[in-house]
């Protein structure tokens, strides 16, 4: 019990303050000292750390704090009879602890400090003013005190800090375990990242671990000859690997869910706190007695403003989405044909090297401004939850790159009708995406890092004046503070750096499974590269970012769906691939009337397939009475089954500790 | 209150027995007597009749004996917070009424009913001897009275009786309601029939209405001359048609779960009295103490079980669909190949005619065989609820049917290559097999009644000795016991009469949807067809049977996914329909690579698409816990929260009174 107590006190979050000049030091109404004592009025064990160029202040909270916080946060947590309930800090023995034997997951401390953090308000009457290098700031009466404070850029931010013993576990028993390939200690990350990276990393590893059977598959291809059976080998791997695609797509879903199983997450209620219901607020629970009143009689007028929200909500989406297909039709494919078309023509290599630049630099232009928009249109959306409204901007900023990544494919693919140059370009996207993202997202990082020490760094040395002792920086905290957060390239506002991490994963396997046929040999190069993926992406969050804000995720959303949309996609290109292959002559020729009802054919069995994604089966109002029932009910019953549960725990208590001994 | 105090009254079972002569009327033991008494005893109302063959006991049970009943099992009912809770009687005022304002539905009733009836055990020590006409029935300590006495074929039968009041209501409002064509009574036939029939017809409507679109379009299509624009109509008809069905699917699942949600039922835990988990049964409730001593030790042991039982169930399954597709393949394929052929070669008249009743004769003995075969294949499968169970009978029955119907036509169509011949079959076929079938249907069932009813007569007659004065039955009771019960014409077992009715419906979609490019007024036709297949349906279930045994089936299972099946197929159909028909001169030609691709990419399609339907997204063992869990935390709170729901209610009660009076 010892053991994680002390383990809850180590500090995890940290508030960046200025530095106080060393002339004024005993003041006052001092702000810094106010923010402390506050601080330590709430429950917080607070420690002043002095940087070079700013003060932090370092947050830890005892178990106590914790549960207080999380039983005004209403949090529910999974109970020993595997029901989840509203945490009491009472019944704290009712509730199971996590995998590592603390009683709060990362994700659930998170919101508990964050509640604790952004809770503090000025209780008395008057307004409170606090001094700092004679500015003065005016916390007034029921006003927040880091909110205003932020918004007085006096509290520059506020983060979540790196556990110097776990990091340093997790380092050597995952990032730096060489020889452990593909097993990760997925528990160990879950407890340290939370669920969102956690599902990540263990998506990431099954993928590798099934992708070294297509690899050695393509290697076996390339390496033995198979004489006259050579061209049925093709089909053969074809169908291989879309098999193997479609089974893999299945049974990570299996696996998602026996990992939340395993972590006592379930799937229905997140731990989002700005839970909305089609924009409908009910987080405001309802007495018992309330409820019974109002259940005839508004019933059917609630129904009503469900069914009115919910096909409003699709209208919204379907408005949104038809503008950025629209947008990526009319603007973003005659770019790239244009661009895939001059490459094609321009001879000189300092002509090619020119536009390829100028290309580069115009997309990513163009995808930040399509990022921004797009966030913009979903604000506008009535998206239940966070996840889901990243779900929402994932597939729209996947459009954009997907035209990105493969259109200048299918153009050389169509342009040249040459298996040799396809093979080319491909090697060539693959090698050079793959080695150069991977080097670009783990120097990246580390660049600004260090920029940002030289700035500190320059900035001090010019202040003082001194320019021959070398300033070193000797707080872990500023350390940490100096490391970029982990955000998207893309969007920061509605998406972490799993986005891109997700994306590259993506876009990699669309480019791999699409063209199988025309170059198995890349599923090795691609297996290759997921090895050393998973390196560098643990290395990258445990070195070179700032511990992430854990996310409530409970799966990899929409991902699976564009993973399984790749698979449907490459079902038809890999048929387009066989065709030209075996049809050297031009003897198959396809006339166009058949080639338009083919095509008719696949556009109808996507709709038919794709409907049951985008309608959901049940009415929304049926969902949200559901939910609100199962809430609500669990909440009337929720103390009186605690206590039963802990006095089941405390007399079967002893029978237990009993097993354990022998 | 009163109300439906009385409707509880109605008698709803009746018990068949064999009538006594009339020589020996009074006697000790009297085997009739003692079930009487027993029944009383078990608080139920009895009235006995006599009729002319037979003696009937009419059973009836006030509210507070299904009451008790119902907590006896343990059954699961909604209350008013919107949680599923075990029944109590004692606060019987916290669980919600029907919409008919009866406290129990028609299938709890039915349950309540039967665990009343085969529950009465001789709970004496000794053995009771019972007589009846000379026969001894020993009626042993601990054994069960009726199951005793029907393994004798004392008891006839146990079967629900109609209620004469509700039947005629829902006859006049329903069945013979001609000018109300598509609308039903829904919530009065659920609370008649109980929930499966009651979602049959509400498909039908839906259906049916939904139909009333494209046969307006295929009207149009035959009536208005498009000229030039001809070659184009068709495709646009063939993509309407299709997104209509998809369309359709989609909207069937929000009506059907805007109908559970109505009628209050809850999808996940049916009120299946057999359920078990993977054929493991966990009926037997743990006490909530011994769940927490187990919960640590066995969990991993447990999972193992389960992650055994749920692979060794998709073994079995796999066998039981390989046996049965190869069968299909193998031996009912050539049958029907032969028999088209033959169709198309015999010139004479008389011989085609003999050779179609062979044909007929042979194909029903075959599927009555194939269909026991699978009834018995299935019961090795590890199939969850009976629902379940009869779902996989479900769809290999229909892969029969399936065979049954079409390969007929597509033979006609491969063979003739021509519009009108295919036409002429499809009207043959649509003609003959729903105006048959519905004259069939309707006919049978009377035609049985009669009879039965005919040779009651004729052996009392003979017995009597008088022939000249004419046997009225005069007791409704006995009238209905003469009617057939309503069950499938395949594997009387596992389903009832839906599944005839269903199948039609399926085989129907199929001819219409499959050909629609060819026969595109098919449409009008089924939108004809089904209308009267409504006002049949209802006719025939409220006069022609008895009364059908309720059924728990919340959904309408296998069937809606042979529907989603059928769309896919239609989609390829069509597209072959086309390229025939825009492909006259023969320019087209697929070439035989081109065409094995086209195969290739179709299957893949289908697999992709298919895998996520047959390998379920959960772990068993995943599922399992979460069930249980849910089960067991319900149970322990169960009785503490109704409490709290009773004395809510109360207090809230007049503040309800008072608003209704206004």
């Amino acid at each position: 019990m010892n053991g994680h107590e002390e383990e809850q006190t180590a500090f995890e979050i940290g508030v960046v303050v200025p530095k106080r000049s060393a002339n004024e030091e005993n003041e006052d109404c001092d702000c810094v000292g106010v923010l402390v004592d506050e601080f330590r009025k709430a429950g917080l064990i607070v420690e002043r750390v002095q940087g070079i160029a700013d003060e932090f202040i370092k947050l830890a909270a005892p178990l106590e704090t914790l549960g207080r916080a999380a039983a005004e946060l209403q949090l529910r947590k999974r109970t020993h009879i595997g029901m989840d309930l509203q945490f009491e800090w009472e019944e704290v023995e009712a509730f199971v602890r996590q995998p590592d034997g603390s009683l709060f997951s990362w994700c659930e401390r998170f919101h508990c400090y964050q509640h604790l953090i952004y809770g503090i308000v000025n209780k008395s009457q008057s307004t409170v003013t606090l001094k700092f290098e004679g500015n003065e700031y005016h916390w007034k009466a029921g006003e927040n005190i880091v909110q205003k404070l932020e918004s007085e850029h006096f509290v520059k931010q506020v983060f979540p800090l790196h556990d110097e013993l776990k990091r340093k576990n997790l380092l050597k028993s995952w990032a730096l375990h060489w020889w452990n390939l593909t097993n990760q200690p997925i528990d160990e990350i879950y407890s340290y990242f939370g669920t969102k990276i956690a599902i990540y990393f263990a998506f990431l590893g099954m993928y590798t671990q099934w992708m070294l059977f297509p690899a050695a598959f393509a290697i076996a291809l390339q390496l033995i000859d198979f004489g006259s059976l050579r061209l049925l080998v093709l089909p053969v791997f074809f169908v291989g690997i879309i098999l193997w695609a479609v089974i893999f797509s299945q049974f990570w879903k299996r696996k998602n869910s026996a990992l939340l199983a395993r972590w006592q997450i379930s799937y229905s209620v997140a731990v989002d706190p700005g839970y909305k219901l089609l924009g409908m607020e009910w987080s405001s629970l309802q007495s018992p007695g309330e409820l019974l009143r109002k259940w005839g009689t508004d019933k059917t007028n609630e129904k009503e403003v469900y069914q009115k929200n919910e096909w409003f909500g699709y209208l919204m989406r379907f408005r949104n989405d038809s503008i950025f297909i629209l947008s990526i039709i009319c603007l973003q494919l005659p770019f790239e044909l244009a661009y895939a078309h001059l490459y094609e023509v321009i001879g000189s290599d300092i002509m090619k090297f020119g536009l390829t630049a100028f290309y580069i630099l115009s997309i990513q232009h163009f995808t930040r401004v399509c990022g921004k928009i797009s966030v913009k249109l979903i604000k506008h959306e009535n998206n239940e939850t966070t996840e889901k409204r990243a779900d929402s901007l994932v597939y729209k900023v996947f459009g954009l790159y997907f035209m990105q990544s493969y259109i200048g494919i299918f153009y050389h693919a169509l342009l040249h009708r040459n298996f040799l140059t396809l093979r080319q370009v491909l090697i060539q996207r693959l090698l050079v995406s793959q080695v150069f993202e991977n080097l670009l997202e783990n120097t990246l990082p580390y660049l600004k890092y260090s920029y940002k020490k030289y700035r500190v760094r320059d900035k001090k040395k010019r202040e003082k004046g001194f320019s021959t002792r070398k300033i070193q920086f000797t707080t872990r905290v500023e350390k940490e503070y100096m490391k970029s957060s982990y955000s998207a390239s893309i969007g920061e506002e509605l998406e972490d750096g799993l986005f891109d991490d997700f994306l590259e994963l993506a876009l990699q396997f669309g480019m791999i499974m699409m063209f199988a046929c025309a170059f198995p040999l890349s599923f090795a190069f691609a297996a290759l590269n997921n090895i050393t993926e998973i390196k560098t992406d643990a290395l990258k969050l445990l070195t070179m970012f700032k511990r992430p804000v854990p996310r409530a995720a409970t799966t990899i959303g929409a991902w699976l769906n564009i993973f399984q949309f790749l698979i449907v996609l490459s079902i038809c290109t890999n048929c387009a691939l066989l065709v030209w292959l075996y049809d050297q002559e031009g003897n198959w020729s396809i006339e166009p009337g058949l080639a338009a009802i083919l095509v008719m054919e696949h556009i109808l069995l996507l709709i038919k397939f794709g409907v049951s994604r985008f309608v959901p089966e049940e009415p929304a109002w049926v969902r949200a009475s559901r939910v609100k029932n199962a809430t609500q009910a669990q909440d009337m019953c929720s103390k009186q089954l605690l206590r039963t549960i802990s006095v089941g725990k405390k007399v079967f208590g002893v029978g237990r500790e009993g097993e354990r001994g022998k």
